[in-house]
């Protein structure tokens, strides 16, 4: 049947029989494709019934669909037109993993961190009253994007302009990690006591049975009945949000959802309707195990040695146990952190604060005032979410928090929601702030620890990457602050790396020499705030010219941090900086995605013939 | 009795009478020395009770006390020895206008922006608990505060932890303007009707009062009983977040907030208090009319040209004339960012979202999608709460989003938390986004006119400061993207200004050919992002030093957008560049300030002559 349905028209005239059919065979190619290319897994195995009822009554794309965080939209991808594009689901050139409005007509809304799409949502909504339109506007968010602050933000201004908006909260009582919070609680008896959500109804019909018993009695039970006005409303923090609320209803009964998404469509002001799905649905593994197969891994081939991810978690193991005052917080990602390791050790010391970014800063904050060393571990382009809070409540204050800035750089499949590009533009800017980055996962050991002995805020990044297998030093090192390393000598030409990029510059200097009998400096520089100036003006004094290599937006990044250095000296040697240019980058491998912006070792090596052939010209005219 | 009131202790000993002495000192104070220095007015006059009674219960600096936004902190100060402050406060080298650490053992956390408290005094919960430590931490947050997105994700984590925590909800009905959104409209509700806010009582006593009356009856009755179990709370909303609900209490009585505070500190677990409280008590023009005197000006002279924000505000008027897809928005700031007096002209297109700046973001996001043209009016510093979602939801999709950024560079009296100095480095590195500064309030027009014509995100920045007092021109124009202006032609040195700076490098320039015969080239910028590289490169080839001039920070701002033209091109020219150090700059008038970091006409002279010299003696030493 899967192969007769090419957009959503085609399924309006099914009936709930074949639509469930039909859920059996989209379970059975998702489980088939993604199983091959890797993606999200679990999520949308939860979400076919779902998607097939909104795409059931909603029209889309006149109706507006708007995912949360988007990692589920695979079954509205399959339902749209898309079914080819799952061959080369988050490849180079292929599909993308979330909604993208240029790829369909369908995706209203481009997606990949959580808790955006009721904002977007009300916007469109707004859009739609000003211009006298009539179509329906629906945010499909989970329960673990929801406890996001901006979700509650848009959740308050919505329910204050009351105009049409259906959210349809997917609870599957687990986002990626267990659920954080006092709302999860709360939505947990919502689904688990039906005295609690159907006690409206059921007081309701009590109170009508009641016989006439005098006067003063009658009195008594009016009192309560008023009383009960305001109170008795199942779902009462969602109205209190001045939402209509509707569940919770069973997201894998597929007429009772087409059913209840019909009332909502005729009903007027926000209203909220709460389904209860199952992640991993169909699939035994996935059901039992939802965290494990939230995504499915894509076959990369492995290189033996450890991930960054896997040696900041074992160094802060080792570190805390030197270091009671350590202590580790995550928003809502505590695996792919590594800070579920580091939990299972020192579990009164880890704090998982949910998707809320903006307090995990804070509350570092917080911890920091009061004699913890707090280590915040967070990928590089959700750190973005606290930026405001690094500023003004760590920075201003000096306050030593560390920032374990994971997926920094490019990250691959998930593409450009997820790439890790402007931390170092952003972060440079900021007064107090100590920005480094290690040039393997030895070195990375050595700026944990020195990390924590520092004071005042610094951040330590690292790549989605496997390190290099190198050995471990046998004993931590505190690295001088602001000094770089000299890892090979040269003088026709100095290259100032960071990161992973130091591997890639001491492979093409090894070739400059080899090929083409080039000597080429190379300088680690490990601290891109403060900077080496010292080692950036001697060799500008010298007038080499330079090569800066870096995985970050070229946009305030390191090189034009060695500008400025050089600037301020009144310092001129030419200078060509690699990095990340300037435009969002899609989805494909890692490798491939450096290859494409020129991150390797061939591209390294034409600049740098440019340059000493360049510089050698000019020394000749000067001679000349 | 004020004069001999130095610290917290000297509380202790007075009774309630006293204390209520002591509020009627404290306000004739506040109103002496606020109406000389100007600074906030209103919500100090609201919280001189509930201050009073909290250093009266608590012991501070051992108990922690935690200011949301920190405005209403001057009680606070008066109580904690820095009377003798209020001479200077918000003056250079004076007194800050908000808590500071570095201020005082008393300021438990540094602030200025909304909503952080909870995040911070949970951290500081936490850490106490860590250490086996016993003391008090309050977090005191306004009813406008409590609805930014970060103080509900801490609400949340803080009912999932469970620890003792207080937060005083301060509520005064308003922040700073009229409040918005759901929440405000449940705490109006359970400020104004006993029914709700005491039901939970009464029905008990009700139900208790029944008489035997059958077993039908009483198992029905039971039945009520057990359902209003979780229903029958006020505050409920609270509670849901896991929070114990006091109140709502006389925030005017100290006796009753006394003994309230005492009850609270006797409780387990996190406990909300919820006061209510008159802005502007006890002065009655600011009772009256509590968002005007939310703060008393300072005396600064005025210049009688209309300022930036009123040329922004009108402006948008008359374009939103001529164009119905536009509209406003605005997070909690209608009268500062001048859409106060769009929303008297255009209601229906005027969005006042409340302290939700991530959520204001995205809902421009989801209105640009629709066909509508949003303007985001922001201030430079608190666009900083919305940077994910400014890349994530905007940029990436490349949608038109206007984003007028009021308080872009010194600000002036709020000193570093609301210093404007981020937003050239944080946004230069975002691809799509277009960043553009006018040099006086005409060119404002003519690019708020141009960035509404543009597609793409767009963003306008200018200062806190009054225009230049140059007439308007008759007709909008547009200007090219990225196209700078040359204002005056020379051939010594080449200044590249932007905003308001520009007219200081005019000046520069004047003083620099009649005292020194030097002339100076001056590009008004314009752009920052796209820069204009044509010009640059050109100036450059004809080997003219440079002087880069931008009240932005030095670390990734115009000046280094400026070397990375140069480096791209492998140009090599001297260049100076004056812009905020990296360092964050405290209080003082704008002037003040600007000379003590050298963006004055003295300053670039200074720096010009030095080029110049320099220049001379390369060229002098390249033809010996």
């Amino acid at each position: 049947m899967l192969e007769n349905i090419n957009s959503p028209e085609d399924l309006k005239r099914l009936d709930d029989e074949q639509l469930n059919q039909l859920a059996i065979e989209i379970r059975q190619f998702l489980v088939d494709t993604v199983s091959k290319t890797g993606g999200h897994f679990g999520a949308n195995l939860g979400v076919v019934e779902l998607t097939l009822a909104l795409h059931k009554v909603f029209n889309s794309p006149k109706d507006k669909l708007v995912w949360d965080v988007g990692h589920q939209a695979y079954v509205h991808k399959i339902l749209t037109g898309r079914k080819e594009g799952f061959a080369k689901l988050r490849k180079l050139g292929g599909m993308a993993g979330f909604p993208k409005r240029e790829e369909s007509e369908h995706d209203a809304f481009g997606v990949g961190h959580a808790s955006t799409s009721i904002s977007a949502a009300l916007g469109m909504a707004i859009a739609r009253d000003l211009d006298g339109a009539a179509y329906h506007v629906v945010s499909i968010i989970g329960d673990g994007a929801l406890t996001g602050g901006m979700a509650m933000e848009a959740l308050n201004h919505a329910g204050h302009l009351g105009t049409n908006l259906l959210v349809i909260l997917n609870d599957n009582e687990m986002s990626i990690a267990e659920n954080v919070g006092a709302v999860s609680k709360y939505l947990t008896r919502l689904r688990s006591d039906p005295t609690y959500s159907k006690a409206k109804a059921e007081i309701e019909q009590s109170l009508l049975r009641l016989p006439a018993i005098g006067a003063k009695l009658t009195k008594t039970l009016e009192k309560i009945k008023d009383s009960m006005r305001y109170l008795m409303v199942p779902g009462h923090w969602f109205e209190e949000f001045g939402f209509k609320y509707l569940g919770p209803i069973d997201g894998h009964h597929i007429g009772e959802l087409v059913h209840t998404l019909e009332d909502a469509k005729k009903m007027n002001g926000p209203v909220l309707i709460h389904v209860i799905t199952e992640k991993g649905k169909g699939y035994a593994s996935a059901e039992n195990a939802p965290d494990k197969w939230h995504a499915w891994p894509s076959s990369a081939k492995a290189s033996g040695a450890p991930s960054y991810t896997s040696v900041f978690s074992q160094t802060l193991i080792e570190l805390a146990k030197q270091d009671e005052q350590i202590v580790a917080v995550t928003a809502a990602m505590p695996s792919g952190t590594g800070l579920d390791k580091f939990s299972a050790v020192f579990p009164k010391r880890c704090f998982d604060v949910g998707i809320a970014e903006q307090h995990a800063a804070t509350f570092c904050a917080g911890l920091a005032t009061s004699g913890k060393k707090p280590v915040f571990a967070v990928y590089s382009t959700f750190l973005q979410r606290a930026y405001d809070q690094v500023i003004h409540d760590i920075a201003i204050q000096n306050l030593h928090v560390v920032f374990a800035i994971d997926r920094a750089g490019l990250v691959g499949p998930d593409g450009e929601t997820h790439q890790g590009a402007f931390d170092l533009s952003y972060l440079r800017a900021i007064p107090h702030l100590t920005v480094m980055m290690p040039k393997d996962e030895n070195e990375l050991r050595h700026m944990l620890y020195t990390a924590l002995q520092l004071n005042g805020p610094v951040a330590v990044r690292f790549p989605r990457a496997d390190g290099l297998g190198v050995p471990f030093d046998p004993q931590f090192q505190l690295i001088p602050v602001g000094a770089s390393e000299i890892l090979r000598e040269g003088r026709e030409l100095v290259i100032y790396a960071l990161g992973p990029m130091v591997a890639v510059a001491m492979q093409a200097a090894d070739r400059l020499y080899a090929q083409h009998g080039i000597s080429a400096k190379v300088v680690n520089m490990r601290f891109v705030k403060p900077l080496d100036a010292e080692e950036v003006v001697k060799n500008a004094r010298l007038g080499i010219p330079a090569l800066t290599v870096e995985e970050a937006a070229l946009a305030g990044g390191m090189g034009s941090a060695i500008l400025e250095v050089l600037a301020d000296e009144h310092l001129e040697v030419p200078l060509t900086r690699v990095g990340l240019p300037d435009r969002f980058i899609e989805h494909g491998s890692r490798e491939e995605l450096l290859k494409q912006v020129g991150l390797d070792v061939d591209t390294l090596v034409d600049h740098a013939l440019l340059l000493v052939k360049d510089a050698k010209r000019s020394r000749h005219l000067a001679r000349g």
